[in-house]
């Protein structure tokens, strides 16, 4: 059978079945934007000819990570409020006030192209104005599913005491409803299928229960799933108590939110009985290692959820926290982070991590019947990683097989040389295909000192940490 | 004044002073190996100049790293011992009985050019047979300092049943202490005092009192520091105890070895009231966060020696536990394992991380008078990172600058372009200069597979964890 690429001789990882489905000298064809066959490259060169193909011997194939939670849309902030206290009042906001849409959009780009070139190929991509930024996965060609992250909060929130109940804003929220529904409209199952939209509430704590239903009653009818965050930090908690006397997750059970509709971000301050309840109604887990490690100093109750069965993934979440966006990044955060926790090597494996950031994430997410791992039928979604780099050295198969500890243990993203996204070569030999890189970094650097320049009196003002830091020469 | 080389109009961390040392628009004058100047670029254009200029406009120069921990040795078992109980008896050593020492110089030589590819420039490697490993550094032209691993064990102790005492055999710990020696003979200051020599003892529970003696007799004599692993791991607490009666930091206490002669490794099981006493003696510590982390799942007090005013730093320890090194690596997993550790962001903030991974790495090594800062007379060792990598974005310098966080926290190591490691340039656009890269890597990789062959039995009897998940099709 006559196909439109063949990338063969290579070490394979379908992720699919219960480990990683390796597959020695193994060949992909690939017709149009989906998979015609894995096997053995015996098998496909008997059965499938291509005028286009791919020699990756010595070369790694695998599914496209997916990073299940990110904020594109604050990129630009990358690594201006670290190691403080008060990360979103004192470190954020002072920046954030001054951000525009369109700088938001360029920034946005530099991180999707960082997502990239480190081998992800599906952005869950969770922010405001998600419709300008769609725009940039339509044109860099990448996979991403949206949601518009929507709350009731003013934006002056950051200049409201700590402790105090928010204000809720019902124009605001139907504006950002509205939003999300409306990028339902134009995007969803937009671009042969590569960009699709699920429903985005901020958290139980950012909007009346009337607005969380409006959710509830959208997501039966578009038969989509709700991407929010829960449980994360004691303040949501402290609110929730406040306005309702109960914990989140009480809440949240209460009015029918704990099914397999929902997909929880962080669990932070999840008992573990409450993390048990969540595992068990269907409902999905992302666990941002880097991001709540480091803006925190917490390891979520993921591994807890995975014991009581749940279905659990990987986020990179924002850049002016984590603050990178590297799915490598992520997985040796939770392994590392898991097993300190537990005080046990053996918890959290690299396979456990490696099905986080691919076929687990499919899951969680909705779309393992497209994306997530190597199978006939499933959309031609694909990486290949060059094992000859000293990170992978040495490569052994028998009798101990160690390429998937050192994928997660010992490569760091630089690896990934070729994406394969919709059947399209995205990036080759790590060079974008779709768009020019260095004009997408020059801009945004532009937009990001632009913002610093009118930001700086409530830099100033803000009196943080890290401005303490630059003064002291610390930074 | 004329000069050999001139880094001009860099953004500069000199790692002078307190903090980073920062320098906006610098420039580094360098005379044979020697940094003759460091300013702004004005104030260096105005007062040298030089046939070789390096332009570093949007670029990162500062001093390489220093791994203050290695044992390269062992790199060829990569990823061969993850996730797993029993690490050294069942993972490792049906690996190690079959290594000769030829392949071992075969695996470290790509461990060096993993790092120096990641902005390494002084090793500190500690491992068996140093003088073969030496010529590695010969060649490559990296910074090393070197220490011969000394023990007084037979080379089946993996046969051992747990808990019983190790056997000493006097004969095994002279011919090694006499390699150390032969080894500070041979290789101390030599290449131009490049390669320098230290002594090595394994461990206080590796060796018979009598030998550690003479350790603290040629320390003093050759007036050079001791690099022991101490206190690292239940095993050796419990091999001192039935052997002295007393914990391991009492022991070395009593015997005179807490002091700023001794560079203690892991500290994994000092109490905080031990770890005050080993701060306080002036004795170095080595931290080795991914090695620890992943092995032992454990987090050693190094916050608390911090606190107590000890000089401490950073090591990647060996490929086949931590499993990568690369001091990116271990500075992201120091700072965000110690604030997990402490419940706190604010803990170990990237500054701490950098100057661990340079100019504290110096000190503790008892070489901070020629590298670990960018200074006049101070050897030119240094590194030329890109900043226009999507990682670095952005770059902001007021009013908050965000180099150092990005540094720590985003970068990987593929950033780094260059690197002048005693006035040469022995990396350069990512290339190795010095030796054929692809061809050290062929042939580590094919001594590998030949390890692995003769091990076979020796693995498959050893019923491992990792074995298991091979033949379950998990990895």
């Amino acid at each position: 059978m006559k196909v439109d690429l063949i990338i063969e001789n290579a070490h394979i990882l379908t992720m699919e079945g219960k480990g990683v489905g390796f597959i020695p000298n193994g060949s992909v064809a690939v017709k149009g934007n989906i998979i015609e066959a894995v096997g053995s490259a015996q098998d496909i060169s008997r059965d499938y000819q291509s005028d286009n193909t791919i020699d990756a011997a010595n070369k790694l194939v695998m599914p496209g990570f997916i990073d299940a939670h990110i904020h594109t849309g604050i990129a630009i902030f990358r690594g201006v409020a670290q190691d403080m206290s008060n990360w979103m009042q004192k470190g954020l906001w002072p920046f954030m006030k001054h951000l525009t849409p369109e700088e938001s959009v360029k920034g946005s780009m530099v991180n999707i192209i960082e997502g990239l070139k480190a081998g992800t190929t599906t952005f869950c991509d969770y922010d405001g104005r998600m419709d300008l930024i769609a725009e940039n996965y339509k044109r860099i060609g990448a996979r991403a599913r949206l949601a518009e992250l929507v709350n009731e909060i003013p934006d002056n929130i950051g200049d409201l005491p700590v402790g105090e109940l928010y204000p809720f804003d019902p124009s605001i929220g139907q504006t950002k409803f509205q939003r999300n529904l409306d990028l339902y409209e134009t995007y969803h199952n937009s671009e042969n299928g590569r960009l699709s939209v699920i429903l985005g509430p901020h958290g139980p704590d950012m909007m009346s229960l009337e607005l969380l239903k409006e959710f509830q009653h959208y997501g039966e009818k578009l038969d989509t799933k709700l991407h929010m965050h829960v449980a994360q930090g004691d303040r949501e908690i402290d609110q929730i108590v406040k306005r309702y006397g109960k914990r989140s997750i009480d809440f949240l059970e209460e009015n029918g939110f704990l099914n397999e509709r929902l997909i929880a971000v962080h669990l932070t301050e999840a008992t573990n009985e409450e993390t048990e309840r969540v595992a068990k109604s269907g409902a999905g887990m992302i666990y941002c290692a880097g991001s709540i490690g480091i803006i925190d100093g917490m390891v979520p109750p993921v591994h807890h959820f995975l014991q009581s069965g749940g279905t659990a993934c990987l986020g990179s979440d924002q850049a002016p926290g984590n603050n990178c966006n590297n799915m490598f990044n992520e997985m040796k955060f939770a392994a590392i982070l898991n097993k300190v926790k537990m005080s046990d090597p053996r918890v959290f494996n690299a396979t456990t991590s490696l099905r986080m950031a691919t076929i687990e994430a499919a899951k969680v997410m909705g779309i393992d019947g497209e994306v997530g791992s190597l199978a006939k039928g499933k959309k031609a979604d694909m990486i290949i990683i060059n094992l000859q780099d000293p990170t992978f050295f040495p490569v052994l198969t028998s009798p101990i097989r160690n390429i998937v500890p050192n994928l997660v243990y010992s490569a760091r993203g630089h690896e990934v040389e070729t994406s394969i996204i919709d059947g399209v070569v995205v990036m080759e030999n790590r060079n974008i295909q779709t768009i020019d890189e260095a004009a997408a970094l020059a801009e945004a650097q532009k937009a990001a000192e632009s913002i610093a320049m009118r930001s700086e009196q409530d830099i100033l003002n803000a009196e943080s940490d890290i401005l303490n830091m630059v003064r002291e020469g610390l930074l």
